[in-house]
């Protein structure tokens, strides 16, 4: 894919006149990490933002005397890293490459320069953030309820995640009790035992290193994925 | 306060230029509500953004077969309902006026043609929408620690949002534990033995009514507020 295309891929930079991809494609810088490299560090100034052209990421965060916690995990074409460079703050999250990534790197000047000058991006961008504060309420609200629908709130959004980005076997998440634990905050007694009703109850099948949904719109009610939308 | 400084007040509207607020005097309109009215209901179609020019609004939601939950309290000058208008979406939240309140309405088609006339005001909202995503992050993460981690998030927040709304006695919250449940998804019982802990560790002082913070500091410190950016 040309540099051109891979702009007009991204989210950011969807239905945007041709001059801003062109303003852009000048002044990104092409990056790519192996599974497992630090991209970006948590409590890092941010001085640029990242668009994620191939492979997944995973956003994570250490705090105050606690365990990490993933936040969330991102597919290609995803943005990350925009909120430090809106508030001009330093990176609240570390993010780390789960598979083969390559990133296009746009400082923040340059971006602020491009949001300027063209409002088609910087609409763009402020759907995407509204689109995001949505997800957070409902995530607020599952994790709020109970660790069933925790669980299958995370269950369903990785799988829509995996479903858009087109890749094989959306339904089969790579994830283990660990990966689990970190992204609801719940104790491995609490994921196993919930995890091991839902599948009795036929929701899905867990094996070690991997969780598969079975019945999806089951899922998704449980987790409160059909009163979306705001 | 003129219409034209209500504007200016607005966290959306803040250094931009005379032009643009001219524009937005000419097509809002003022509204004024009583302590207890419904301003804006959830799953209604979001046609309008409304620009809080005075009092205190409270968000909250209903989920299937769940009780309410309170997701934030808004303080003038706030801004509420912008993610429906950007996402075309329904509204997510009802909005209840908990004190007198006066907004002025702004409707998606003036908004979107000031936002493109405007980047500084589409500017000023994307930084907006980042800084939200942050709080999120912060309460998701404070949530998922434990309760005393989630009230003492709820009162910083309450508490800052009051100080810099310039409200008497910003440390006396105005909050019943009915109140309490409603915002951190918790049992009464939780909620009451928490707070008792937290009174007889000298952090705040209960009434039936009322939270009184006592050790603002400490209790930043345990709501982790201080790991806050991006």
């Amino acid at each position: 894919m040309s540099r051109l295309d891979q702009l007009r891929a991204s989210p950011l930079f969807r239905n945007v006149p041709l001059d801003a991809l062109q303003e852009a494609e000048k002044v990104v810088t092409s990056r790519t990490y192996r599974a497992g490299d630090v991209i970006l560090e948590q409590d890092e100034p941010g001085e640029a933002l990242y668009l994620i052209v191939d492979g997944v990421v995973r956003v994570s965060r250490v705090s105050l005397g606690s365990r990490e916690r993933v936040l969330a995990d991102v597919y290609a074409p995803g943005l990350i890293g925009e909120t430090a460079v809106l508030s001009r703050g330093e990176r609240s999250a570390t993010v780390t490459a789960l598979s083969a990534t390559t990133i296009l790197m746009l400082y923040r000047d340059h971006f602020s320069r491009i949001l300027r000058r063209h409002p088609d991006v910087l609409w763009n961008l402020a759907t995407l953030l509204a689109d995001r504060i949505t997800q957070q309420n409902d995530e607020l609200i599952a994790f709020g309820l109970n660790t069933e629908a925790a669980l299958a709130h995370v269950f369903c959004g990785l799988y829509e995640q995996r479903r858009v980005a087109g890749t094989l076997q959306p339904e089969v998440l790579p994830l283990s009790t660990q990966d689990i634990m970190q992204r609801i905050s719940a104790s491995r007694e609490t994921v196993s035992r919930v995890l091991r009703k839902m599948d009795r109850q036929g929701l899905l099948r867990v094996t070690p290193s991997s969780v598969t949904l079975l019945d999806i719109t089951a899922l998704q009610r449980l987790g409160l994925d059909d009163t979306d939308s705001d």
